[in-house]
């Protein structure tokens, strides 16, 4: 029978569909790949970006990795900052950020191809612009995240990230303050090192435990086969992490992302990584993030949609049981 | 260029795309329609369906609309509710009710394409169901919703809509009842009601005002041509609304679903209702409901998709101005 399942964060609940659920064979979801065109993300077709930002080369002064800017940017860096009001209405410029990451020069849709040094590459990069993008005092937050394939997003079959950063926090990020700060008043530990160790005791939902990091079906996920990876030791934020973290993590993004693709025919995915905001008082409110706050990551393989329900409630109606949706994952 | 807009209810910030945005045509949304087979809920089939809970019957005694319990549901009624814990997390048992209200005996999927009459006898049969689902002591909510076509979740090409009532209050309608409480606390005043008055007299993004009702393209949208239904008198139970209401709501809503029919290409679209949950204390944190929340309907036509960003934040990237939508539509 259907359950509602909780989300011991976000106080979210979830429908878990039980023995309605689908089984993995079922999805029928479109495929990932979108029609191809010139790749402006490709090596030899530079001039079709903005001015690169950054980049990797290799001995031979051939880039590996490129960061430019997006060429049609949701927050506009370098304008004027400003707030105002229309009647009761709030508005702010769109002051930020809006960057993509080029993971490869080659035409490799899915970062599950590209090999655990080009990943690591790819997470150090992330950390060394969110350093980057810090230093901009009217910046709050920075997003992280991937949109692979079509129902994810994507514009291109072309392996690249994004990053978007605003001078607002962001909603999401928020609720996961609020929750593990709430969690922390009663309890003085971090919610999220106690899920992961609850999860690596009971083990039903891991996928992967290994080189530091937890992977596994959250309890209460939005969307089936939905993964969260979380590092096994504290930390608010990830662009503090070391070279270490980030290459324990990449082994197993690499392995995660192609039980993935394996398990469920290559399906389009969202990452995305939610670490601390940039700037936070000393005393008061949200001081005590560095103690209760955990960053990790969120993959969301596109099997299926929301529709009404989730629109008008907030909440998910999962169709696949997570330990079972573990094991397909954890076997693959 | 993109500006950042904030929801007043729930502090929300979604950005628009300013002058980027697309122009309603360059949407290019997936047909509406599914594919065709034997329709479960045309006049004919009704065995396929469990059996009836209400109808509608003309006078020759053929129904013109049925209530039918869900053949798939998310929430199951008649079974024992319990509560309890799995380790740290916490679940509950299904028990609610998960209803299709087939609306027309033919095989018509869109409700643009319904007559008045028929859309009215929908609104009373929402209200006659809530009515009957208040009674069950541990249901707390209930959301009317419908998916109309393929990308809104849509099944059939056959005009229905659902009905599920939980033993938990939901998430969105919980932040609506908060930031609406929050603004009654400062204002004295219902958010809904100044925000009608606000949209009446700047009139850029009114759709529709009539019979009672304000239809409008909301100052901050998720969604591009998102469009709410907010009656003018404060009220913040739907199933309270008496049958002028509901005719004036129906003949407002067979205008707005054949504008938006006709503006976009026949799209997609889901559409809620938001009321206020079934029990509230008589003192305390929810007993001002009564003054401060105002019930509402959302409709969203699926022009496009959220992805990583959405995901991720919580925020939502429109790419339609919102002043712009709302005058393609009332020029429709």
């Amino acid at each position: 029978m259907p359950e509602l399942r909780k989300d011991p964060i976000l106080g979210r609940w979830v429908i878990i569909a039980g023995e309605r659920a689908k089984r993995h064979k079922d999805f029928a979801h479109a495929p990932a790949a979108l029609p191809e065109g010139v790749c402006p993300f490709c090596a030899g077709n530079e001039h079709m970006s903005a001015p690169e930002i950054f980049s990797l080369k290799d001995e031979a002064g051939n880039w590996q990795l490129r960061v430019v800017p997006s060429i049609s940017p949701f927050m506009e860096s370098g304008r004027d900052f400003w707030k105002k009001g229309r009647g009761p209405y709030d508005l702010r410029s769109a002051s930020g950020s809006h960057e993509m990451v080029i993971e490869t020069p080659q035409h490799v849709a899915n970062m599950a191809d590209l090999d655990d040094h080009a990943i690591k590459d790819v997470l150090a990069v992330y950390r060394g612009r969110m350093l980057e993008l810090e230093k901009t005092v009217y910046l709050k937050s920075v997003l992280v995240f991937k949109n692979y394939g079509r129902a994810a997003g994507a514009g291109l079959n072309h392996s690249c990230s994004q990053l978007i950063a605003t001078p607002v926090n962001f909603k999401r990020v928020k609720e996961e303050l609020e929750g593990a700060r709430f969690y922390y008043e009663t309890h003085e530990r971090c919610v999220f090192c106690d899920i992961v160790k609850q999860e690596l005791e009971t083990s039903a939902r891991i996928v992967l435990d290994e080189q530091g990091f937890a992977a596994f079906v959250p309890f209460a996920p939005r969307f089936p086969f939905e993964v969260w990876v979380v590092p096994k030791k504290h930390g608010a934020d990830f662009y503090k992490s070391d070279d270490a973290a980030l290459d324990g993590l990449a082994g197993l993004l690499k392995k995660l992302l192609s039980k993935i693709k394996a398990a469920l025919g290559d399906p389009a995915y969202n990452y995305v990584i939610h670490t601390a905001p940039f700037r936070r008082p000393q005393a008061g409110y949200w001081s005590t993030i560095e103690d209760d706050f955990h960053w990790h990551m969120e993959i969301i393989p596109h099997l299926d949609q929301p529709a009404g329900f989730e629109w008008g409630t907030g909440f998910y109606i999962c169709p696949a049981m997570p330990e079972e949706a573990a094991k397909i994952l954890r076997d693959a």
